[in-house]
């Protein structure tokens, strides 16, 4: 039997293309002491990707060039030395781009792909629904009637952050790219509003949706991030979750020029990762249960065929911003 | 009796100027019902003041064209209409760049020369103590034993900062531009090291001298924040008082690039306006005045003559860096 494997080649300058990859084939590995062989069936594509490309300090060692490229995933359990998992089981982790791994059973989270397909472990279960609701609830800690702003709003973690905040009360307003991204922000999700970035009226449209932010949620940074600064209601909480648009960028990574709206509001800027969470998740995870299986929560995944040889193209409509939803490859 | 005043002339584009201001010379004004007549003796220059020449929205409203310049104050009550103001007491408030002030009672506070020189009460007893004092303490909110970095050290409220996180049991580093400003942290007020950050290894220094940051209080912005927040600890707290290096940008300011690190770290910056912490300065005071009494805080003020008329200049200084400790305008 044969796997299937991506590796890092190359550190890109900018967006990832074909030369930052390497697609390799070996033997499928036999589990160790303690280890589990997975047969990975999705792959998690996240925008946290790219920054774990770089060779910088960050919450977690960058992927060293010539290993398999890190990525969330689910699969199940083929064979077992980890008395915790038997064979067929399902469980979720971070197996990287390819086709089975070995993991440590201490890495592993059983998953019922009974209660939900096994795609949606990645999304509103897994690690973005957790984002979505720690960095919301915990980090942001909006009140009831307050307004709430998402950036990234029609891409996995802000879809949900949105729909979070409406279930506790909050006025919503997204930012995503493009009208019919707005369109389902609203219509579908029932958003309270949504305003497009790439419209030349964007600064003007958010300042009517959210004339006063008292929590915001960004995804993106940069102009985005700038202009809800200057939209900041007092003791405003802005989390920071990631910032898409600058994780490519060639030159210098745009600071938000607006930071000084903190002290003229008495706010904070926060950041946060998720790991921190991880002796939460099983209660984050049974309360978004319930909220998808009222209704009052909406997940959406795309899940995109071609196996571990679609990584790169794949990855490269996320940074497009060409997904709504979360973004799952299926191998 | 003539009242020599400074107006804000024009809206300066970068560092203030001759032009930026007019001199003017009115009758003394006659106080209305309660209100206090006062004869300025001390003006508070501070760098905020260049902030409130922008026609921007900010904490306050900007200074109009053609007003008297802002400023905080002391001076002796010559003639009052309000009851809890005899003439010849000592009152601190904003009289502006003049020398005789028609001042609402309710915006005076006391202030007793006999237990401080008046000029301390712009200083380590005034706006510029309660700054660091409730800044530091409440916002940044160090813990003993911990790193805590403060920026601007040599200045009024940078030197105070530091000092009282000494008193807390903090390990201080200041950062300052010039030897002399250094040595005198390290030799009279205590710090454990200071960092120039005008010297070409200013980042090298200061990952040595602070290689983990628990709290940092910013005043300057720019280069700086961006070399701290690349040395915040886990859980850091960013205190945003301040950007004199972005004050007389003429281009748009420079957000800190380097603001992810506040997701690395898990971390927080937040920024505060000290006039919300008004029904504690009080006690705030009694605290400091202890300190100053006991020695364990060493206040500096730098008193230059000359009058309202010398008050363009010495506002120059001010962004030149050129002071160090409080910088007072004697009238």
């Amino acid at each position: 039997m044969t796997n299937h494997q991506i590796r890092l080649a190359a550190r890109p300058v900018g967006l990832p293309d074909e030369s930052s990859w390497q697609a390799t084939e070996e033997p499928v590995p036999a589990p160790g002491d303690g280890e589990v062989l997975v047969q990975v069936t999705h792959l998690s594509l996240d925008p946290a990707m790219r920054g774990w490309m770089n060779d910088v300090r960050s919450y977690i060692p960058p992927v060293g060039l010539g290993e398999v490229m890190r990525a969330g995933g689910v699969g199940r359990v083929v064979e077992s030395r980890d008395p915790r998992f038997a064979e067929g089981a399902w469980v979720s982790g971070f197996p990287g781009i390819q086709e089975y791994a070995a993991l440590k059973g201490d890495d592993l989270l059983p998953i019922d792909p009974g209660l939900a397909p096994p795609e949606r472990w990645l999304g509103a279960l897994g690690m973005t629904g957790m984002t979505a609701y720690f960095g919301l609830l915990d980090v942001g800690a909006p009140l009831e009637g307050e307004t709430v702003v998402v950036s990234g709003a029609a891409g996995a973690t802000g879809s949900m952050v949105g729909q979070i905040a409406k279930i506790k009360g909050c006025r919503v307003v997204g930012i995503a790219g493009g009208a019919d991204k707005c369109a389902w922000l609203v219509d579908e999700l029932g958003f309270d509003a949504a305003v497009d970035y790439k419209s030349d009226d964007f600064r003007s449209a958010l300042r009517e949706a959210a004339p006063k932010v008292d929590v915001f949620f960004d995804n993106v940074g940069g102009d985005v991030l700038d202009a809800v600064l200057a939209r900041l209601n007092r003791h405003a909480r802005v989390v920071i979750c990631g910032a898409i648009s600058q994780y490519n960028a060639t030159e210098a990574v745009r600071g938000p020029s607006n930071y000084m709206q903190l002290l003229v509001t008495r706010s904070r800027m926060e950041g946060f990762v998720v790991f921190d969470f991880a002796n939460r998740y099983a209660e984050a995870a049974r309360e978004i249960a319930q909220w998808l299986d009222e209704g009052t929560l909406i997940a959406r995944e795309e899940v995109v065929p071609g196996g571990v040889a679609a990584f790169p193209a794949t990855l490269g409509r996320l940074f497009a911003g060409e997904n709504t939803g979360k973004l799952i490859l299926a191998v």
